[in-house]
């Protein structure tokens, strides 16, 4: 077979060479990253995935009129000599920053137009462009890094859960539409016109159906799909770290789960994770830091003040517990330097949460000082100090409110004085799981009750008799995993009884013909023998992102698409022909005629 | 926590026990696999993934009434003392037959309904049944090693691929639409009304644009979508071991490749394969085999015979002859013994694909004997057995015709004589590499030249000459991997180069408005600097049918689909509510509305 390198065998790659190699012979491949004409001499930076290499080209008349004819993202073979570089080029800041290749020969296989943005510099481009030329894009090294850590998670994800006996499985893409919370995308059938399959938002159905067919353990580096209207960090399609297993408890799992996020943190950050994680309820969760997700990497937490708020004189406090609402603070550390106009903004954040304003002391020297203080004895103020834990030069904020807003506002506002305050340690990682979620939530518009996670979530056992008395305070045998601040993933017990199934459905009002419609399999399968089992489905993007130390999901895709699901590069989606739509027997109010088909 | 097992841990897989465990204390979790009530003593064998281990229960009055209770498929967990079978109850079948679990407790976690067929017999269910209760199929020994060894061979390509510097990329789900060949499902974007995404039918272009990218070495396990009226062998979605990698050689890449598969089948089935692998042009196969993916477990090659032919009498061999066609034999070793009805079979079959007859001959103790011998001289007869290497006994089958029907009737006949008599080894399992196919055809219908693989895949250097002058002679740098028959991948080196590219478009006649609509992004990409590059892919699901032995590809996936694409356990394709199609701007001819929603 003809051979389009001819005879260059690539023997080292761009990032590879070191002193050892002095000496050698090398043949490098890849692109010009820059190239500086020092008249006598040229120094070509070639580059390809592993890293940039130095080529000097001197002497040599046809090579150094080669040379010029480089421009920058020519893809080049280059063969030469390593050798050793002058004292005064040596550069620290690459591996490969003591060696360099004396050019034998350069021959270059591609030639470049020049590019809409420099590969070399990590300038700022617009995500758009960058969208738009992903090829490009995907040359920095930034992006690179990226995709390459992507992959080593997976694959220390994969090695670790086959290890804990768990099979992959693949399921289908081609499902069911059963629209539960998100909206499905569906994919018109041609052979049963009139039906529809949907992209699966997630492989629930078929992973608890893996458990019933005996599978033990399962897992799942799994696509989903949701057609929503995005948020910043979300996509249409999204990847998911998805498992089930048979016959453990959700303390197995955890232990379990632990140990995979430890060895993914090893492997691709070389970092060792403190286990056991610990563990808080939803409800202390939201009492402590007003969210289901805190952020422990640093302290403030949410200080109730309800019952110092009544013994003091301040009206608006009282007003607002007669009205059920509730008072708590947070004793931000060395706060009280912080100037009038930057408490005004805190309160300005509050405020965007429904929080009418944000009360504060601060601590002096000689005690408690504000406009409000004269509403409290001074045993009061000291037990405020004490409840705090407030030190000299802290600053207490306190808001007041309904319970629901007042955490939510507290939560934004503790966040944003973190960042503000510098109180985040970099490379922290603070992991939390939040357990006993409620099973149930009580949705307004619909009048009837929803379930806080999906259906086929397990009550807990001590709660069974609450489902009909009280559904709403029966907790969930749900667990999420927490890091930093985001939920990095879910899960729970499953339901394993038919009968239970069928009792949630009906606490959920879904009509008999509806239970059949979208799940009657499922409830079919649930009687033929149904292990207890378990899952978990983690977040892979996210996971990525904080290996990364990203804030753009974007930026750990290969081909994300944009927040109005396009993809900028392919163009699509995009108008089809006619006759593809009349093979579906479709109609859409848009056709756009396609004159070549 | 609450925990659902209570305090019941698993401590062995029922396939696990072994003599060495006698003595220990276990528990055990699984399904009722058999229940023998022998009066004072009851075996229940209990089954999970890993296999089967018998339940002793005797004395205890209690436990015999639990035992009592047991049906079929119900979920128990048994507590006991392994112990050592009696010499009479030991089974050397299973690897746990020396010994047994004397119960001391047995709690039913799931009753069960009695299944529409037995789990523990491997009795033959109608498909249908099997594919709508699919988590009782799944429960079935056959199918577990199936979809254990799946997760098996793709752990196994996964690591042999990341060794060689492959990174696993994951490419779009939602991506364009470009029709080429086989049908795109389309789905509808909610977001961009009248426009629409396509499932991608390969990630051909997203892997090319990978190495424009600088990926350097790109792999998938991916899951890819046609729309075709399906075949027995194939499934709407199936999955394609996809890689692509930049600045290497087809020799290079194929003896990657031999590696791999040798890695896998060590891994999953214990044997090494020899390498390299034998190499044969298409033009070869073609004239050796009638076929581009020959079995080569056996022998029985095509011989032309239009020589001897030609000197012959036979009016019939003249004619075709002189009508452009060929005359082709092949030799059957012993074949002689077959009967006048077996070859008249044999006539039939050749019949199917347009050939007229078959003659035959047979060398007996006396030379040739057949009703055709005549029209041979002597000379021409010994002539005839040299050529065909014929021994005593042996049958020689001709067929004469165009080349074409000729081709395809002995191939298929070859294969259907090899079947009949026996001569394929039991696990033989034979590689080759198909090389030098034609780069285009001709599309009699369409009236233009159409990519024999696709647009992308690059001429042999050697023949561009030939693009212009005499398309249909130009070969292209493609390899297709062959094993025992079956095409089981295939691949090319890639046009690197965007005038290529271009000329290629034209030369397929595609218009510049549709060049610009469909590849537009990916020819312009081409122009910033193109790596050479080349890639392959696998069928996976083909090359587990191998390993398990099975024909049947529904036998390798957990969840298939039918032949007419439904999915008869979830029911879908379904109907879906109007207010989903609404949202898309879509009406379809056949709308059911659905009253609950």
């Amino acid at each position: 077979m003809a051979d389009l390198l001819g005879d260059l065998t690539r023997t080292h790659t761009c990032g590879g060479l070191r002193t050892g190699d002095v000496g050698a012979d090398a043949v490098l491949l890849g692109w010009v990253h820059r190239v500086r004409d020092l008249g006598g001499v040229t120094f070509i930076d070639i580059r390809d995935r592993a890293g940039v290499s130095q080529i000097v080209v001197r002497e040599d008349e046809a090579l150094m009129a080669a040379a010029k004819r480089l421009r920058s993202e020519f893809v080049v073979a280059v063969s030469g000599i390593v050798q050793r570089r002058s004292e005064d080029t040596i550069n620290t800041k690459i591996a490969t920053g003591e060696v360099e290749v004396l050019a034998r020969e350069i021959r270059i296989l591609s030639e470049a137009k020049t590019p809409p943005f420099s590969i070399a510099d990590d300038a700022q481009v617009s995500e758009e462009v960058r969208l738009r030329y992903r090829y490009l894009d995907l040359r920095r090294a930034r992006m690179q890094q990226n995709i390459g850590l992507r992959h080593r998670v997976t694959l220390a994800i994969r090695n670790a859960l086959d290890a804990q006996g768990f099979w992959e499985i693949e399921t289908p893409i081609l499902t069911k539409s059963t629209p539960e919370g998100a909206r499905d995308y569906l994919v018109p059938s041609r052979v049963h016109p009139g039906e529809f399959y949907a992209l699966p938002q997630s492989p629930q159905l078929f992973k608890q159906i893996l458990m019933i067919g005996g599978m033990d353990r399962y897992f799942q580096i799994a696509t989903c799909f949701r057609d929503e209207d995005l948020r910043a960090d979300r996509q249409p399609e999204f990847t998911q770290i998805d498992l089930e297993m048979s016959f453990g408890t959700p303390a197995d799992l955890m232990q379990l789960l632990e140990g995979l996020v430890a060895a993914i943190f090893k492997d691709c950050r070389g970092v060792e994770i403190p286990r056991p994680f610990p563990q808080m309820s939803y409800k202390d969760c939201v009492e402590q830091y007003g969210t289901d997700r805190p952020d422990l990497r640093f302290g403030m937490p949410l200080v109730r003040l309800d019952e110092i708020a009544k013994q003091s004189t301040f009206s608006v406090f009282q007003s607002e517990l007669a009205a059920g609402g509730c008072i708590k603070g947070i004793c931000v550390k060395g706060g009280g330097e912080l100037s009038r106009r930057e408490i005004d903004n805190f309160t300005q954040l509050v405020g965007k949460f429904g929080v009418g304003g944000l009360a504060w002391m601060k601590l002096q020297e000689d005690g408690l000082t504000s406009s409000i203080v004269k509403f409290f004895s001074s045993d009061l103020l000291e037990s405020t100090v004490k409840t705090m834990k407030m030190e000299k030069g802290d600053l207490l904020l306190i808001a007041a409110g309904a319970q629901d807003r007042v955490n939510q506002a507290l939560d934004h506002l503790r966040r944003k004085i973190a960042r503000d305050l510098n109180l985040i340690p970099q490379d922290a990682l603070k992991f939390l799981w939040v357990t006993d979620f409620p099973l149930l939530r009580w949705d307004a518009d619909a009048k009837r009750l929803e379930s806080e996670h999906h259906p086929f979530t397990s009550p807990n056992f001590a709660d069974i008799g609450l489902l009909d008395k009280d559904p709403l305070k029966v907790r969930a045998l749900a667990y999420d995993m927490v890091l930093n601040g985001y939920e990095i993933g879910g899960g729970s017990q499953r339901i394993h009884s038919s009968e239970l199934q069928e009792k949630i459905f009906q606490i959920l009002k879904l009509a008999p013909q509806e239970i059949k419609e979208k799940f009657g399999f499922f409830v079919e399968a649930l009687q033929y023998g149904t292990p207890p089992h378990l899952g978990f489905a983690f977040g892979l993007d996210r996971i990525v992102m904080i290996l990364t130390r990203t804030e753009n999901i974007r930026d750990v895709i290969a081909f994300p698409k944009t927040q109005k699901a396009s993809d900028l590069m392919m163009q699509c989606p995009s108008p089809v022909a006619k006759i593809q739509l009349d093979e579906l027997k479709l109609k859409t109010a848009e056709t756009t005629e396609i004159p070549w088909l």
